[in-house]
């Protein structure tokens, strides 16, 4: 995640695992498939976690974008 | 759940059952039958789900967009 | 409810009795006269119920879009 | 408040005693004067409630409309 | 103020004094100098209130729209 | 701060010591070096403050505008 | 960061050590490497402060723009 603009940097990170923190404090770890630019995320073999502990498998899950506080490499 | 933008993937997803969680923490569970770019929903047969216990059976109901967390499926 | 768009739903409910839940806990039940994009919604007939109790008769009332989670068959 | 479109609602009950709630918890009844796109609300001889009690005499009220609920007839 | 749209309002109060009353409980008091589509205001002359007391005077302040609740005569 | 537009009285304010007031209580006191429409905000020798403490000296600091209750002279 | 507009201070900070600090208390410090005109961030060796402590590094990071209070030099 090195590029010119924050969204190329989640362009770099598609197909690979990332962790998505919300506002709420659950976080999802799982593959980047996509993402707009309201920052929408769609996971693949996601998981959620919650206060350190993995809560549920997801499969795949989209997020909205305004609940985002983080992105980063999983 | 595995095209190139969310919005593809909510679209892959009609008729199917899905999850949607809100920031207050209530949870829907339906078949998705419609969405739009604001990310408001109907589902089709669904039930209300708070702390992890049914609470009311809805039938169809219309989710506001900015209220949603992620929406998965169920 | 199980047009196409999240919009066309709420159309095919207008003059019938709906419940709207708003993110402060609160419920109206009345019967739907008009919406419009923002999910700004009137009722008539309408109920204000809180905490499972219904705590004063509105008639009609102006809902404000952003104020609600979801609009459900009454 | 039978018309079309929820502005149109609003429109009809100019100088009409309407009730105005915020999500603060804070309610403000008085004559409808204006209002705009926003919501917006100007109230003429305006009483400002708060837990079920009149707190303040205000003459007349701008309202921003981000931070109201609900608008009813009083 | 009993123009026909909210801003009017605001233009009829320019030079008087009025009180600003904002979502964290803050209470602004002096003399509206300008405003903008925002809500956006600034008082000059302005004094500071919160729990009913005078916290400061400020001389004067600008105060960012979207943290409004109310706008009256002082 | 005395002219036609809001956003003239920060412009007349530059260079010159403010107080910015933040949502979440923080204050931040320095230079006023530049804004933008949303109020997004640079201070040159800044310090922050918080429950009436000095916390850091921050040189200089962007705020986001949307977390800003007030500006005002220091 | 003494430039004529707000993002122009960004600009001037690419390439160096910043801290972000967001609505939630959790402050980012790592090298800036991007942002937009949402004031979406990415940074580059970044780590995760809470209450005083680092909680984890985290290599590089995405940040939401409006999950920002403020941006300042490390």
């Amino acid at each position: 995640m090195e590029e010119l603009r924050p969204l190329d940097a989640l362009n770099a990170a598609r197909n690979k695992n990332v962790m998505v923190d919300l506002k709420n404090g659950y976080r999802y770890v799982g593959k980047l498939k996509s993402f707009d630019i309201h920052i929408n995320i769609v996971l693949d073999d996601a998981e959620e976690h919650y206060g350190g502990e993995i809560k549920r498998k997801l499969g795949n899950v989209f997020i909205r974008g305004d609940t985002i506080t983080i992105i980063s490499p999983a």
